[in-house]
């Protein structure tokens, strides 16, 4: 198809949607996409908020200026901010001077937010009616009105100084008659965000508080902005990925449609600290280089003490970066859960330490090789289960992101203390 | 607060949203909750169903049945399939007892569909109505209808047959004249799921189209029911927490609030096969004991080669695991990505190799101690990226989920691989 002719292809994905359109465009190699992106004439708005950042630039580069500028017309504010926020300065303005003057006023005031705030997810594009209208005088006016946002689902009743006073459902509007007031229809509660409130909080309380969409205020506490369900579980959707490739040591960015250098940034800078931790973990063995030229069967079976703390530490690391992330593990429960941690590593240390031992035994026919190897579970495991939350939890009080950095640390203390308590109590038991 | 009197618990509860009051009963240890529930008396349903499914038994067996059939009686028709599904048969026949015959009835079709489906998660509470109606028709319709849904954002149009034939939001109703045809208010385009459709491939369509609401149709194609997105979206969540906790070889149910025998359970059988891929990297190193004997060094160093193979496996494989989950990694791209990440391998080998010759060559002194390490470098590195990529991809082709059971497979290669390769260049070049 890559060869053909320009009005086929137009055939082909005029009735994809958009996404798929993107996911389309991400799956094709450099140059198959740069000759689709020439015949192709459909590219609009929509197409180009749903590619990946580093693609973005790319097909805005190769669009023509006009083509880009009726494309970005069709967009919502927040999805302009959206589009615009990681490009490069000359690109940004490139777009923003496609939008007229009241929609780049509106998208150079979001920018003016600080970034992952309220104020660059919201939209602008609101519906608010003084908080003494009926339901008539609501429904008269939204006929009347042309410039209703494409999706909206509440309306708001807002003050004479605009202060969002309270949040109508349509559905409620729509059930009523036309002499019901609308302050008698609103939710009981409302939850609204600052502007300058992150988007992590907000993507939150969404999902913990069921919200469908949300005013914003300004600092004056005036309704500038909605924030919509949409917008909100893409945060969450982001923050639950950016967790896993931390976690993984891979920068957050990562996309599988990322060029081989741009994944060589996200990855080397990790592997090089690990590349660190490991060079410490030897040096502990180095110590004991003595002992283990005595019994080889040492070295043998060295790295599976270090691997099952490892594994434990990781596995206790997960589960408590999660928690931190969705407020599950707070000051009022975080010793209690180290409690548990103990518990469990000590259980299951003690069901490894058997195993190891009888493979001690049978493998090397030595018992004291087999009890150095079960003590040395069994400590791995519980120092493992204490670092794997105890840590996480440490750098969350510090400020540091738990879900980047855990990883390193525990995995350092769990082959330093594995190596150490394997080899120290063999040096000290079996020479 | 737990050993005074209930009137002050009420009122400390009573303003917090369910949401809120069910994340303090899960950081409450067992004790403490019991008591907290004996004295408190506004549990109400909606609290049910935000807890965590281990305490949600534990909270039905403390409740006494009039308690419980008035909490469950004020839930939407999927809120308490999600309640019910998770329990117990006992537990389950007492809620449903609690019902009116209408909502049962409800609840036991919805459970009659597969676990994970569509079926299950949609609440057969519509706001459907013919599709030749106008704007007015429904205005009045809506107007004399008592038993709307709490949410709703769209009206479904149907046939005779009640096949649902056009979809238009509340926005476009309310802001449309009284004789204006509904179907001309009808979005251009409109998803259907099927009762049994997977739960999620309809996240999947939820998050890729930006939808709000679906309808659901059974076999005949007939109307049955909607989704939401709140319902779409935690789906959403819970995978990529599933995603999550299985690389990290934890449970799928974790929770931060498990007991501690549930969390040994949970992540026991996870070591057991690391401990199992353990034993066989040892036997890959005992085959080299002589080498091992009679240079100590290795055994220093061995530990490196893998542990940045693992890192390095683990790295391509999240990336691999994340876009399976998110369908961005499919057959036509999947050889130019393994092309991409044997480059990157090779790449971030040659300079670790580089680094470890240095380290080889100044701590032992012996330069070809360093290229033996170099070269094993290399050799892993690409491995693991084309392991981590890999075998996922495979994974997924068999049916069986890469997010569960690549991380055994790779850190296995990489074990067996970088030991391999260290431990025989070593024999073939210092002996």
């Amino acid at each position: 198809i890559e060869t053909a002719d320009a009005p086929r292809i137009d055939a082909i994905l005029e009735p994809l949607h958009a996404a798929d359109i993107a996911d389309l465009l991400e799956q094709l190699d450099f140059r198959d996409r740069r000759s689709l992106l020439g015949l192709w004439t459909g590219m609009d708005g929509e197409v180009l908020s749903e590619l990946d950042d580093n693609l973005r630039e790319e097909v805005i580069n190769e669009l023509p200026a006009d083509q880009l500028a009726e494309a970005v017309r069709e967009l919502e504010s927040d999805d302009v901010v959206d589009l615009v926020e990681d490009l490069e300065s000359a690109q940004q303005d490139a777009v923003l001077r496609a939008l007229d003057a009241p929609g780049r006023i509106a998208v150079e005031k979001a920018l003016a937010y600080p970034e992952y705030s309220a104020g660059r997810l919201m939209q602008v594009e609101i519906v608010r009616m003084p908080e003494d209208w009926n339901v008539g005088q609501a429904i008269d006016f939204m006929r009347g009105e042309e410039n209703l946002p494409d999706q909206f689902y509440h309306v708001v009743l807002v003050d004479v100084r605009l202060k969002p006073r309270g949040y109508v459902t349509l559905g409620r509007v729509l059930s009523h008659p036309r002499e019901m007031p609308l302050k008698d229809l609103a939710e009981e509660s409302f939850r609204t965000f600052h502007v300058e409130d992150k988007q992590g909080d907000v993507a939150y309380a969404f999902n913990q508080y069921h919200l469908i969409s949300a005013p914003v205020v300004d600092d004056e506490e005036r309704l500038v902005g909605v924030i919509t369900i949409d917008d909100a579980m893409e945060v969450l959707d982001e923050e639950a990925e950016e967790d896993i490739l931390r976690l993984a040591g891979v920068g957050i960015e990562s996309e599988i449609s990322d060029s081989t250098w741009g994944t060589v940034k996200q990855r080397l800078p990790w592997l090089a600290v690990n590349l660190l931790t490991a060079i410490i973990a030897s040096v502990v063995i180095s110590l004991f280089d003595e002992t283990i030229a005595a019994v080889v069967a040492l070295a043998i079976l060295m790295p599976i003490v270090a691997s099952m703390g490892g594994n434990a530490g990781t596995q206790s690391l997960t589960v408590a970066v999660r928690a931190i992330a969705t407020r599950d593990l707070t000051g009022s429960n975080v010793w209690r859960v180290l409690r548990r941690e103990m518990i469990v590593g000590l259980f299951n240390g003690v069901v490894f330490a058997a195993v190891m031992a009888a493979v001690g035994i049978v493998w090397f026919g030595s018992p004291a090789l087999g009890g150095v190897i079960a003590a040395a579970m069994v400590i791995n495991l519980v120092v493992a289960g204490l670092a794997g939350m105890g840590i996480p939890v440490l750098l969350d009080k510090l400020g540091v992101d738990p879900a980047l950095a855990s990883g390193t640390f525990v995995t350092t203390v769990t082959d330093v203390v594995g190596f150490f308590a394997f080899l120290g109590l063999a040096a000290m038991v079996l020479l």
